[in-house]
């Protein structure tokens, strides 16, 4: 008996010895963008290095969209908001009439495709406020649950990137603390991003709308209010990282227009600093759009040729999901 | 020499283990406030009790001014406005005659007594703002190293309280997260809590004015702008914490009506939760002041007989400076 305890813990501590020699990435090809990122981790950790960045200040942020999950053909977060409209009908009989509820409600997706922009925000506005957060992370992790995506017929959570969440692990592994910084609504991504990504609600930086503390309620609560307090895209996205870490990200990826301010951000800090772009570009595995490179324009994922050009120009590694990943999802085949 | 070694190391774990069952609160009487607090900790922490919380959802509130440091007669973070308005009167020779820089300039003190609270939101304006945000925090940090209390002559990092500094260590011991949550300015703050209270950046929720991220400097960097972003007193409290935890606290600590919405948004949970506030009646060692229970009136520290009122509805244990505390200061005599 003991001798098989003491035979199991050498074998325990022989797999362990053995993995920490191993790959932290292995859904990572070997090229520029692994390369930096294990620079980064090792200058970084090392007390020997100029670079060396004490355990309590190392920080890594990820915009969600498009970076650590699928955005296309729709951000989920507008899926949920669409699906949620129609949960909502049935208070609302006037939108049966009214624009854009009416196509929504009706399913007409050529009205759909020519919803503005700022009917889709009337759309995530009565569609994400008026109730309590407490409420609103019930509403989102019922729908979470049940919700599956049009291609793969997945939980949205299960369409996490595999070397996103290895670089994740990999960087908390090294005593960093890992934050989601995106321009979809906070309470929303709060709701599944522990499950999704093992990160908890308080490293949630998202687009946030002003509440107010209802002491009417039993047990008093914080409503959600339709006013828009922090718009977590652009240069938000760097004030509001000021506004919850007060400093500079080590490390951050993004993947559009809107993060480059992020990516600004972090690498305009003194000592060893990086920053990473996705580039959708493998359409058989994921999707392949942006203007970069010649690929076909979409709504989401503004991936311009002018962000490309700024990539070069700062040093930020292009990461190609093509080439620089050999698997996708957890449930890729490799 | 080994065997030296080995006899450090054997005192240091008998070291560790008389310590482990020593009182972890010695500076506090034994008491109702006491008591609730190790009895807080026991049940939340202990994985046989209804209320056990897991570790990562275990957060610890503290309002500032009056509840971890001395706020009397005048908040700290007003004597750095003066200062400040001292230090920066070369630029704004403007300045000499015009109210309220007028009477800070000249020491008047009976004028400087009549500062309304509309003129002092615009001292604190210039004075902290027009400056990036990394700017404002080396300012701030040579400011409190230098910077004396008129009373004891100490930096006022040394006039936080002891007890205080206790319960955070016990709360961090025992898995807590501790955060400040004050109605003065976060980047003021952050500047020295590590320091103080071994609270990092991340930690500190305060009164927010709203930045712009500059590219044009070398860099690029966040200008701290004079607008409000967020007011972190009295509801801003609940609502701010919910912006940054995304949850209620288990335990908070204040002092004020400020902090009376964070101690009813905390105690307004599920499970086991609980509010405290401070009572400053000790003028012996610090001060003796506000409403309750006959003290006098000051323009700091408003504990009202409603908010001793609400106290005792709401079974929120009064910290009594004076009956509850054998030591406030880490220099004091015992």
């Amino acid at each position: 008996m003991r001798a098989s305890l003491l035979g199991f813990c050498l074998s325990v501590l022989i797999t362990g010895a053995a993995s920490a020699q191993s790959d932290p990435l292995p859904a990572w090809n070997d090229g520029a963008a692994k390369k930096a990122i294990l620079e980064l981790v090792k200058t970084t950790t090392d007390k020997a290095s100029p670079n060396f960045v004490p355990p309590g200040e190392r920080f890594a942020t990820f915009d969600e969209d498009g970076t650590t999950w699928v955005e296309h053909p729709m951000y989920t977060e507008v899926v949920f908001s669409l699906d949620r409209v129609v949960a909502l009908a049935p208070m609302h009989p006037e939108w049966k009439d009214q624009a854009p509820f009416k196509a929504v409600l009706e399913g007409d997706k050529a009205a759909m495709a020519k919803i503005s922009k700022d009917e889709l925000m009337k759309i995530i506005a009565v569609t994400h406020t008026g109730v309590t957060d407490e409420e609103f992370d019930k509403i989102t992790k019922d729908w979470i649950a049940k919700a599956r995506d049009h291609r793969w017929k997945r939980p949205y959570t299960e369409l996490a990137y595999q070397p996103m969440l290895e670089v994740m692990q990999y960087l908390r592994a090294n005593g960093f603390r890992t934050y989601i910084v995106t321009g979809g609504t906070q309470p929303f991504v709060r709701a599944f991003a522990q499950q999704a990504y093992g990160i908890p609600p308080e490293q949630i930086i998202g687009t946030a709308v002003k509440t107010r503390f209802d002491t009417t309620r039993t047990g008093n609560a914080i409503m959600l209010d339709p006013k828009l307090l922090l718009n977590n895209n652009y240069a938000g996205k760097a004030e509001d990282i000021s506004l919850f870490l007060g400093r500079r990200p080590t490390i951050a990826f993004g993947n559009t227009e809107g993060d480059k301010q992020m990516l600004e951000y972090t690498t305009g800090g003194r000592g060893a600093r990086l920053g990473l772009l996705v580039l959708h570009d493998d359409d058989k595995r994921e999707y392949a759009y942006g203007p970069a490179q010649g690929l076909p324009e979409t709504k989401v994922g503004a991936f311009t040729q002018a962000l490309y050009d700024d990539a070069k120009k700062n040093g930020w590694p292009v990461i190609s999901m093509k080439n620089d990943w050999n698997r996708v999802f957890a449930w890729d085949e490799k």
